[in-house]
């Protein structure tokens, strides 16, 4: 082994005895490779530290066996268990998965699919479908294979594994009206670069105008995703003159946070006021009242993503997109409003 | 342009109007080119779609401005404010991060090392210090720039930003103590391969220990990150015959876990049993009661983290390790036991 530098393949070759061919083959194909001369190449690698160089595996493989997904926040629970069960079905299948996120910027998402392309990722999972034009040329001119999730759209343009937010936020309304509320107001996310949150809006706003019992929205706050921002978003809502019996919110953590506003200032919920979440991510049931929401059944969709994006890396047959169903899930938040109830 | 296959950087030159070398100090050294030129240059890069080739970008500036972080869990709130301040800091810099995850498993993490740095990260956030021999050598022989956070050792081996997870863990029990508590039983991380869950026992151990007026453990049960974990291990330790009256966990999941079982079962908290947690994530404002716990600052330890990072890889004088403090926050998870409050 030579004393400067990196150690090479040619390195490796010596310290475990085999040709570079052996090792290459390895590393790309390791089933074609006995075991017992994997575990000495392994050590070998291991030993000199080696790291196979980058632009050598593409040239052997064409693969890098590396999916990119780009999510709009790190600090939001409400991506991190289907992410898991995505990266865990990928790992089945030997691929590693390296995340970046956004910040709910679209300007800033297109550096980061440019970055993770150019880093090798073979493929990519993104999330919503609100995005500039030239993104969308962008992945249609380099031919990138990508899956979208936490969204569903009826299209031949795309690959969809996801839910349809704005029929998931209808149903949601639906109940709250069967149940008795009239004035509805809603805590939603920042519409902006995102379609999840629009198409929520959308939802709520069809449900409560194609009621004909005198159903109306009395406000619309759209918030950032935090605990303390659904805080401040009910503050805003309940110090209005024109007071709803029910505030659906765009997400659980926008709901939790009005909760526990609420509880600090003495409002029953839901004797005082009615309050709905979506994604029942786990807070949904650790708040009390155990919160009223829609299901996003996460892992589920995040196995069918990366089941369907191993597809696109084979080349097999394209399959079309997968709509996953939410359910609703009734906990305590949500009740009759009081005028009714007595 | 040629017609076929991928846009090479001579199709951008050429549709820009500019030299090759010009578009490859766009890329790499930004401020050496004219804003109109850059523009003109972006606006053909996006039309065309072209992605800067891997190999020659580290070729031309020998960095690639990303840089990788291997976290336990993606699916765990407890790094995730913690990863979305590193990475802001870092995007100010121009440095992408990418995230993968090891699944607390540290033969995944050192695959996930060498995928990152074969993937061309500059460098690294590496959550703990536990791991194999093989990975500290790895990193070691490759040179690789890397700081270790979420725990902390005064140490000259290695970079930490972090926080003394043994001395947090001494200081909410002594607490504990102070309010009377003297059967004390523990909800634990799995401590086997995570240095941060097996301090925290240390530190609740040893606080016990040194109590000369009777206190004990009951019992210490592990248990993985999710709330039903922290349910099911609540359960196992009120269903002994041996009882404590107060329950310190591992984390804020499995103390909401806990009390959210508690209330199921109708025993009161903090009047029947005492429940601490550890992080202070968004959960423990939102359970009822709100837990006592240990404030864990993430937003000031992953801006601190990457700061420390950007300085190794610009090769500046080395810094020394920097201790973050935590703090212990009362809300009220935490009563005297009903014997004393009597």
């Amino acid at each position: 082994m030579k004393n400067t530098g990196s150690p090479t393949l040619e390195d490796v070759a010596e310290a475990a005895g085999v040709s570079t061919a052996t090792i290459s083959r390895a590393l790309n194909d390791p089933d074609k490779v006995a075991k017992e001369t994997r575990e000495r190449i392994q050590k070998a690698v291991d030993r000199l530290g080696y790291t196979p160089n980058f632009g050598g595996r593409v040239l052997a493989s064409n693969r890098t066996n590396t999916v990119g997904a780009i999510i709009p926040s790190m600090a939001n629970a409400m991506f991190a268990s289907g992410l898991q069960a995505f990266q865990e079905v990928l790992a089945e299948s030997g691929v590693t998965l390296l995340v970046a996120s956004s910040g709910y910027d679209t300007e800033h998402e297109f550096r980061q699919i440019r970055s993770l392309m150019t880093h090798g990722a073979d493929g990519l999972l993104l999330i919503g479908d609100e995005r500039p034009q030239k993104t969308k040329d962008f992945l249609a001119l380099r031919k990138i294979p990508y899956v979208i999730s936490w969204c569903y759209r009826n299209t031949p343009d795309g690959l969809y594994v996801g839910f349809d937010n704005e029929k998931a936020a209808y149903k949601l309304t639906n109940r709250v009206l069967e149940f008795g509320h009239r004035d509805i107001a809603m805590i939603a996310g920042i519409s902006k670069g995102n379609d999840r949150a629009r198409n929520r809006i959308e939802g709520v706003s069809r449900a409560v105008r194609e009621n004909t019992d005198g159903a109306r929205l009395t406000k619309i706050v759209e918030a950032r995703y935090r605990l303390e921002n659904g805080a401040e978003a009910f503050d805003e809502i309940m110090s209005a003159s024109d007071l709803p019996t029910a505030i659906i919110c765009g997400n659980d953590v926008l709901a939790a946070g009005a909760i526990v506003r609420a509880r600090k200032k003495g409002a029953r919920v839901p004797d005082d006021v009615s309050i709905t979440g979506f994604d029942d991510i786990g807070l949904a049931s650790v708040v009390e009242p155990g919160l009223t929401t829609v299901r996003v059944p996460q892992i589920e969709m995040g196995q069918e993503a990366a089941r369907q994006l191993l597809r696109l890396l084979s080349n097999q047959p394209a399959t079309s997109s997968i709509e996953i169903e939410t359910e609703l899930v009734m906990r305590d938040s949500l009740a009759a409003p009081k005028a009714l109830a007595v």
